[in-house]
């Protein structure tokens, strides 16, 4: 019996010979040491319900059988990609089934039309190296794009470090399968470059975390491989210097990066990877140019000269694409790095561009007020930061310090026009904060939505509502 | 009294009373000789209903009190923006109200975020002129963007010439305000460069064509002004030559524009505009190339070489854009030149690009089958084509067989995995043929939507659905 399922003469037992009944025996995981490996994702949330059982789907029929089951037994179900989402969009529901869609990782290329067929259990990373094998290149580049799904990047609308330039995630969908609640599948947009058939159902879908259906299959836009990128390294006194210099680079140009540390992630890296950063740097810029010719140097020029300007006090370029990857990759590093010194709240909060000077003045602000520090890296390119308060000990007193903080910078975020996620999704975690931001008639106009679709509920129940 | 009105008890001339009340008197247009004017866009329908009246809003404000009195008295709205629409989709609903946003044309330019926030009545060459102010540009560019307004172009999702490289609508579209059914209204997303905070309601709305809200403010996304164009001239011998060097382009780069026009289109447009086209040519391919340096002269002559492999008897490259433009006005003229010449049924239907040439070849087909001649122009290097059957005479049974070709096109592309609408929206006209394309379960998903989020089914209703 489960507690929390709606009908208090759920049998849990015989539900779950009705599902075992529908899929191979490989497929269902009830061994409670398996089951614990999926009740969290990377947001760790401390108290994840505890499932009926783990199915691990390789088809899209798999997954209608699942739905059909769920939604006969009004049972809840939370999809999962990789598990690496930082917002809990995957943490277990209790009495629920967690559906894996890790063995569904089928890839087919299309050069012609230059778009890529994908199941979502494959890495990003997996499919970045399926398009380069044909010319091709799929940008939209996560952190964790080496252990985060293609999925759930659709999940989530994932981001990265190339959206200043080249776009978000959702730029890049032209079709998805979706398994709805009650197990009716569709197919939505397709290998068709524009298609303006009927509602942007597709568009809806990317971003939905799992709350109105189960992506199966994916067509991808893919784009020829861009050349070769030079990069500019400042180094500064601090975020706020560095952010001014981001603003006076986006008024003028689009560069193919442009990204923040602050000092205490730069330690936090250099202390894990040893690769030889500044540690005495406030801040550090890092940018990069992909145009050609004589076009790529007046554009590192002219960052080298925003950065200068600024207030850098050392600046470094090079136009090998080597020395160049070894700065992106002390920049993925951050949030591992870090978690090696304590554990983490992540955040993803993010401002028009103006205001971004004042969000990182502001962070500054309430890490001082909490007393809680609270490390900076960002897409500065785009206003999109992550804020990551660090807990390097389990003082519960800090802790609550440490938790107000966190609101504090998504209601800073708000105040200023922004947004609590930029690329990670709101989840569980966020899901309290998301009517501050979209206030009480956008949230009642997404209701109706899931309500539309989802009218039992079952699907990803606590995200985002 | 509406004979259409579900409450035969309905007042239509108290109901007006009661909207007079709520306008200025100059707002509420009456007069008949004035009402006509506004009954049709550009796809003429053959029987378009006699409005109530007609609104010329000034603002979101007067488009919240519209929509309070038609949800009040349960009458049909239908939004319109320049009336250029090319499926139906502002055709006037017997007992309705044709809602219009022309004298809604605020524009405000950020050049730190890189935004325009617009009002829905401004054409599109006027977004695109308040941005190159600040040296921005604005891509999407249907061939109307002189006469077509920005709300349009959001409620159709448009495309242009430049989509190729640059991609449609939705991707530069950050934020909406939307009126909904009830008078409430909403802000959806806002000017910032990565949000994934909730549902992605924003896409959503761009292209639902009035049937789910109204759209009365509008951010855009801008980039750089991109560098001048080089362009590509190639005559082929007949359309499917032009496609299969189409293929052999977008296999390897993405041109910044890559156009064809059949014969029956190159002759329309001289006889028209008397620009020195070749008028014995059996199709023209334009293409163009925005890099720069060594690049650019790569780029181009890639593409001269691939229109000779592919059976260019002709190929002419120019470096001079004001030579190049005058190309691109002859492909754009194309709609108005072949209207000089009769009465057109105006086609939109794309495909997978490796189906191109054989769409093309099948609409030959059609055409001498049914015996009605059909101009082909397309923005082919997204697989998005134009046919246009014309009709010279008035000649009823030629009529019908044109009519017959007119679904038998959409129903070739459907047949190739391909969509009856690209870019121009589905509207009245292709509303038959949705169905077919998307099949009874995205229809019933897009049923559920549309009545979650417009219950009495005022807003535009007939398009689409």
């Amino acid at each position: 019996m489960s507690a929390s399922h709606p009908d208090r003469e759920f049998d849990s037992v015989a539900a779950l010979d009705d599902l075992r009944a529908r899929l191979e025996l490989s497929q269902l995981l009830t061994d409670p040491d398996v089951v614990e490996g999926y009740r969290q994702d990377w947001a760790k949330s401390p108290a994840p319900g505890m499932p009926l059982a783990v199915v691990r789907a390789r088809s899209t029929e798999d997954v209608q059988e699942v739905m059909r089951w769920a939604s006969t037994h009004a049972v809840p179900v939370v999809p999962r990609g990789a598990g690496s989402g930082l917002s809990g969009g995957a943490t277990a529901v209790e009495g629920g089934i967690v559906l894996s869609t890790e063995l569904m990782r089928d890839i087919d290329v299309d050069p012609v039309t230059r778009t890529a067929t994908v199941q979502p259990g494959l890495y990003n990373s997996e499919v970045k190296q399926a398009a380069a094998e044909h010319g091709l290149w799929y940008p939209p580049d996560p952190s964790s794009y080496e252990i985060c799904s293609i999925g759930g990047n659709i999940a989530t609308n994932a981001g990265g470090l190339c959206c200043v330039k080249y776009g978000v995630t959702t730029d890049y969908v032209l079709g998805l399968t979706v398994v709805l609640a009650d197990g009716t599948t569709v197919s939505l947009g397709g290998p068709r470059l524009k298609d303006t058939a009927g509602l942007s159902l597709t568009k809806l879908f990317v971003g939905s975390e799992g709350t109105l259906g189960i992506v199966t299959e994916i067509i991808l836009r893919l784009i020829p491989q861009q050349p070769p990128r030079s990069t500019v390294v400042g180094v500064f006194p601090d975020v706020v210097a560095c952010s001014e210099a981001v603003l006076a680079i986006t008024r003028r140009i689009r560069p193919a990066m442009l990204e923040f540390m602050d000092t205490v992630t730069i330690r936090a890296v250099e202390a894990d990877l040893r690769m030889g950063l500044d540690t005495t740097a406030g801040a550090m810029l890092l940018a990069q140019s992909d145009l050609t010719g004589p076009d790529r140097a007046a554009e590192t020029e002219f960052m080298a000269e925003a950065f200068l300007t600024h207030g850098a006090t050392e600046v470094f370029t090079t136009d090998d694409p080597d020395e160049g990857e070894q700065f992106t990759v002390a920049r993925r590093a951050a949030f591992t790095s870090l978690g090696k010194i304590g554990t983490l709240l992540l955040e993803d909060v993010g401002v028009p561009l103006p205001a971004l000077p004042r969000l990182v003045a502001g962070i500054e602000e309430i890490s001082a007020r909490r007393d809680v520090p609270i490390a900076l890296v960002a897409h500065a390119g785009d206003g999109n930061t992550h804020p990551i308060i660090v807990l390097e000990d389990d003082d519960p007193e800090r802790a609550e310090r440490a938790r107000l903080a966190f609101g504090e910078v998504m209601e800073l975020a708000i105040s200023m026009g922004g947004t609590i996620t930029g690329e990670h999704g709101v989840g569980r975690l966020k899901a309290p904060w998301l009517p501050g931001q979209l206030g009480d008639d956008v949230m009642e106009l997404t209701r109706r939505i899931k309500t539309a679709i989802d009218p039992q509920g079952i699907l990803n129940p606590g995200v985002m509502l």
